[in-house]
């Protein structure tokens, strides 16, 4: 066999040579159109940020791991809210019984948000908040916080997720209908330009694209593709594009293929770097670099000898790092079933302290510069990308396409090619399709118990009696009178949190103007 | 800080571009220099050979192990003896008291050899042997155990370590003075040639100069250096060069500084296809490949947080097969202080076997082709090891330099230096001197019980009252009177292997007519 294909479906070849790896477009780190990396001296400038992504039961729970992870030496927070956080229902809402804590941590107020940051002094760290469809609010909390800290605004650094169209495409946690969503978004993109200026409203995510079947290709496609449409969202705002650029930010995944991994990182840089200069027509470099956090594909975990996953994750991390991430997170050998034990947090993060000291990384600038196959890889993802973002162009951009479905049948469409090739043999997992070993012991994993629950509604009940309820049914009417009209949400969606609105009840007034998306059934 | 230096004290620049990287002998896969690859098509031709190094207790013990490992898709068989076989001593002899199987399997007679391999085809498998200052007794009784299952010593394939001058380099396990060692090392050669064209008499090794300090140059120049002494000895028997430099290999060490090691083998294969091509005018291509074996680096695994090393192993073993190996050994995470236990053994090999079915790296090869860095980096130790070799045959070859003490003297220059580094923070090492944190569980590590040692001498014991002693003593006579002369001492040994003469018989045999070594205080 002279040939195989990559866990994307593409051909490799035996053999590179000088005659297929273009350098035209290589160019210089720090230097437009970026393909070796956004700064010129990289991690010698500074280190990615460590941000293990950390999540579960109560706020208080998850205040006791954030202050763990920080004393062993992590650089940044990334929190994991519970489904019903996610979902904008309040942690007594019926919806959300059995889930209080479950799959991150519980957030229903102000006071939740408070009790997480306790003694996390929020002008000093920077904080990821994987959040989508109630993004809006939870920053506002977050922003509040801050100021109850005595944290100035503009002080304030870290990503909201924010990535509605990929809810659409893959993720399937959206609240209100594509167009509605995206007006909430650019409300956040259009507070931050204004307000906090070193704050990413958004993280614009291949991450889930990914996990749901696409290949690497369709991962830079549908990503980049949705920032094209959070830019003529925000554009269409008024603002230049200069204004807000900067501060998008993106979050892929670091799957299996080494290689193709790190081609597509460098690929994902040229691109965004073409988007943002020539479509766009930004003229600060700032605009121009593309930014990303990235994660080891929870998708290749195998529940089948757990302790095999920190081999995955620890090549997976090598990818992202060389191919020039800003930020990381390493899954926990158990993150394929359980929220990770406070044992297996702390190896996943030393597996980035291994590769960031020991392997000797760090050292020099995108070491696959001039390689034969890493930069004629480059070449090809970026031009199968460009052909698909030309489709969605012409089907009126991407949230045109979604309203369509086009991209969620292409994810479709690979996630099924990719299975297919899994049960022929054709890719082959260790200890699912090959090397099938007998179990082993099953590891130890995190428990949630139920009185998170408990304690979550407990709370909740002396919040309602002893907040203003006045002040807060005021601030309520204001949220949804805002959104009847065409004003920015934030400075209400402020104001409620401020006043102890809870997550639902201002979720529900925004429901109530914004209406609530049910997909079509296939 | 502008630069680094990496883990061999290298100054590594920040940036590389075309203008750093020559390629002029980078070539092709398969043609000389063989700088990226000694194959055209690499492991999609056939994979590396996953080869984990075992041996504990009584050779029933090690025989059951090889089996598991075998089960679980191992490849090859890798057999670690003893400290009293490799020095040369029985399991009853008064230097072996409690070191009977404790750093691999104990093995002192043909009979014992029997029971390592029972039931484990030898005409089918591939077997390294560990083994040096004893290797060509060793290796007779596994020929004669090939023999008595009724295979072919034509097809026979392995290797045998048998590589001396290493030991007065680094590892210092010696027996013999060095010309009355390389007298046997030479005889083995030559025997091999003759006799098992599929076999490799030597696996000339850097793995133990490096973990003893030296820096990836100092372990490419040694190990290339102890290759021209090799040659030359061999050569001097009459042998013509390419009738047994095809079946020459070498042992190196996959280090924690990912791309100088890639760079390191990639020079390794360019050097000596032109030592064995250009010195020593071989003709056969055979001749000009260097094949070798790589082990991850043992002395970067710690005892804290053992489970890190899962992490640390997993990269180094990424570079070795990035820098196309033949063979591998990926060391468990408890062989910092323990030989590994079954589990431990068990993810190992799983991590190569992630490597080979997951990650696409056996799809194309040399994937750094081209790669500015390490096209760049390659040209730099290729130059470095050719100073050294020019001042190693200045001194009159590599057995000279080593009778004067200038190689252990240069590699301990190194470790010195490596050490300093550690110590003041320069290096880094998570757990030891970054990152330390509160000590884990202490990990379940294998026992060898003593009654190893007990079976063993009951063995011998009864060995020794059974076997035709007039058949024993005229066999050891013949060794000693053959040592005493210049003819090829491998067929005396073969006959004293057969009436089932023990190693430390034989070797008493040897140490009488050869003497025996001892290094001089410094």
């Amino acid at each position: 066999m002279e040939q195989r294909r990559g866990v994307s479906n593409l051909i490799v070849e035996r053999l590179y040579t000088a005659s297929d790896g273009s350098t035209s477009e290589t160019g210089r780190p720090g230097e437009s159109p970026y393909t070796r990396g956004i700064h010129p001296r990289m991690y010698l400038e500074r280190s990615w940020t460590m941000r293990q992504f950390a999540g579960f039961g109560t706020p208080e729970e998850t205040n006791r791991r954030f202050r763990f992870l920080l004393e062993q030496g992590q650089t940044g927070l990334s929190v994991a809210f519970d489904l019903p956080t996610l979902m904008g229902y309040d942690s007594d809402h019926p919806m959300s019984v059995g889930e209080v804590g479950k799959c991150g941590v519980a957030v229903s107020s102000l006071a939740d948000m408070e009790a997480l940051f306790d003694e996390i002094p929020l002008g000093d760290v920077t904080t990821s908040m994987t959040i989508t469809s109630s993004a809006a609010i939870l920053w506002a909390m977050y922003l509040v916080v801050a100021e109850k800290q005595g944290a100035a605004w503009s002080a304030l650094s870290g990503t909201v997720q924010n990535d509605i169209l990929k809810e659409f495409m893959a993720q399937k946690e959206y609240i209100y209908p594509p167009r509605e969503s995206m007006r909430l978004v650019a409300d956040s993109i259009e507070f931050a330009a204004r307000n906090t200026p070193r704050f990413n409203p958004i993280s614009i995510s291949g991450y889930h694209i990914r996990e749901a079947g696409a290949t690497a290709a369709q991962e830079l496609a549908y990503t980049l593709g949705a920032g094209i449409a959070y830019v003529e969202w925000t554009v269409a705002r008024g603002l230049a594009v200069d204004e807000f650029a900067p501060r998008l930010s993106f979050f892929f995944d670091a799957h299996n293929d080494f290689f193709e991994e790190i081609a597509k990182f460098r690929a994902a840089r040229r691109i965004w770097s073409k988007i943002v200069g020539e479509r766009f027509g930004a003229r600060d470099p700032r605009s121009l670099k593309l930014r990303f956090h990235a994660q080891t594909a929870g998708v290749t975990l195998t529940a089948q000898q757990p302790q095999v996953n920190l081999v995955r994750t620890a090549l997976q991390a090598m990818a992202a790092v060389i191919g020039g991430t800003q930020s990381l997170h390493t899954n926990a050998l158990d993150e394929a079933y359980a929220l990770p034990t406070a044992e297996a947090a702390l190896l996943a993060l030393r597996t980035q302290q291994v590769i960031a000291s020991e392997t000797g990384v760090t050292g020099t600038v995108d070491p696959f510069g001039g390689s034969y196959y890493v930069e004629s890889l480059t070449d090809r993802l970026e031009s199968i990308c460009w052909a698909e973002i030309e489709k969605i162009d012409a089907m009126g951009g991407m949230v045109a396409a979604v309203e369509r479905g086009y991209p969620q049948a292409q994810i479709a469409k690979s996630s099924y090619e990719y299975q297919r090739r899994v049960e022929s043999g054709d890719l082959r997992i260790v200890g699912v399709n090959a090397h099938v070993g007998e179990s082993t012991d099953p590891i130890e994993t995190l428990a949630i118990d139920e009185e998170a629950g408990r304690r979550q509604r407990a709370n909740l009940r002396d919040l309602r009696a002893s907040r203003d309820a006045e002040q807060v049914s005021a601030a309520l009417a204001a949220v949804r009178r805002t959104a009847a009209g065409t004003e920015n949400l934030m400075p209400a969606i402020l104001e409620a949190v401020r006043a102890y609105a809870t997550l639902g009840e201002i979720c529900d007034a925004l429901r109530a103007e914004l209406g609530v998306y049910a997909e079509e059934a296939a």
